[in-house]
């Protein structure tokens, strides 16, 4: 047992190091960029609040576990802003090397299940995973909107650019809280219109 | 349903400030001290990884919920450091006011649910609160030994003050998790005796 703890312990200590991946995304208040550690922490906690409006086959508790462990692989591999530019199957391959070596430092039983966990958030296809991605693009639109316009506005983005990056992903897995978030984000759109037309 | 989504991102908006809350905790890099929104990241991590030292009676999907909440009273009653001074009731009844003001935010029925989980946590009485408040408290040495010190050297702390104030804690609820730290703490402190001897 002292050996399994060992290697847990070593995880999370390695784990740690995800309080210094900054994101694209700004606090609420506009005062600095998040961290991926606290952006882990929030849509963990928006999927607990959140959960209601879930399809009722979602697990939320293992869509929790998902959010919990899904920006790890940024450790080794960095953060891909959602309105930035990327090679996506560079950034693939990094994530998937990330997981191997991250994960790979717990007992190997529990390396296993974990990277099976985070494949199956990153293939978006089964229901848990749905909802967790959605939850991961819900956050991004309600911070930007509360702190005037976050990525939005560094990224130049557009109405048609957000509802192909953020929103189809939202629709897909929650359709109810894009239903809620639609309308909220087109009226911050058509009241920026002058970004707006910048971008997209 | 609109006005319950309207309630509940309310609430996770507000509860974005405890990204603004800083513990007496550093990183493991020792960079910086961590933040409350962070360390309930981790924590839900701990207890995800490991759940499998606990009580087997244990629920450890409820134990991750309780961890991601258990913090948030701090935004209206701040951060009580483990080995600072403090009037602990009047911080009890600062926290239950936060409480009732941070959770009523959600629609009402929820702010019940999660109150009655917050105030179980505190109260430290039930297989899951006690393994929950044992990986609150098993997390701190971890971070301090990995940044050299950490919140033992700020506040001088002794081997002694650390059993009363932490370990005790600990044993209570994941004697498993106790029996693997204590021999690494105390090798710690007897290594740094000469901080030791100034504190406690």
């Amino acid at each position: 047992m002292t050996a399994r703890i060992d290697a847990q312990v070593a995880f999370l200590n390695e784990a740690d190091r995800l309080k210094s991946i900054t994101r694209a995304t700004p606090l609420c208040d506009a005062s600095r960029y998040e961290n991926s550690a606290e952006h882990s922490w929030q849509i963990a906690l928006y999927a607990l609040v959140l959960g209601e409006h879930a399809d009722p086959q979602v697990r939320i508790d293992r869509v929790i576990r998902m959010l919990l462990i899904h920006d790890i692989v940024e450790i080794d591999a960095g953060d891909a802003p959602v309105f930035g530019e990327h090679d996506a199957s560079a950034m693939a391959a990094r994530e998937e090397a990330a997981a191997k070596r991250l994960f790979g430092l717990l007992p190997e039983d529990q390396a296993a299940e974990l990277i099976a966990l985070w494949r199956e958030f990153e293939a978006n296809e089964t229901p848990d995973a749905q909802f967790a991605k959605s939850i991961d693009r819900f956050q991004t639109p309600n911070q930007n909107m509360a702190a005037g316009g976050g990525s939005w506005r560094d990224y130049n983005v557009s109405f048609d650019t957000f509802l192909a990056r953020v929103g189809s992903k939202v629709a897909n897995g929650a359709p109810k809280l894009w239903h809620w978030l639609e309308p909220r984000a087109r009226r911050w759109f058509d009241t920026h219109s002058e970004d707006a037309r910048k971008g997209g």
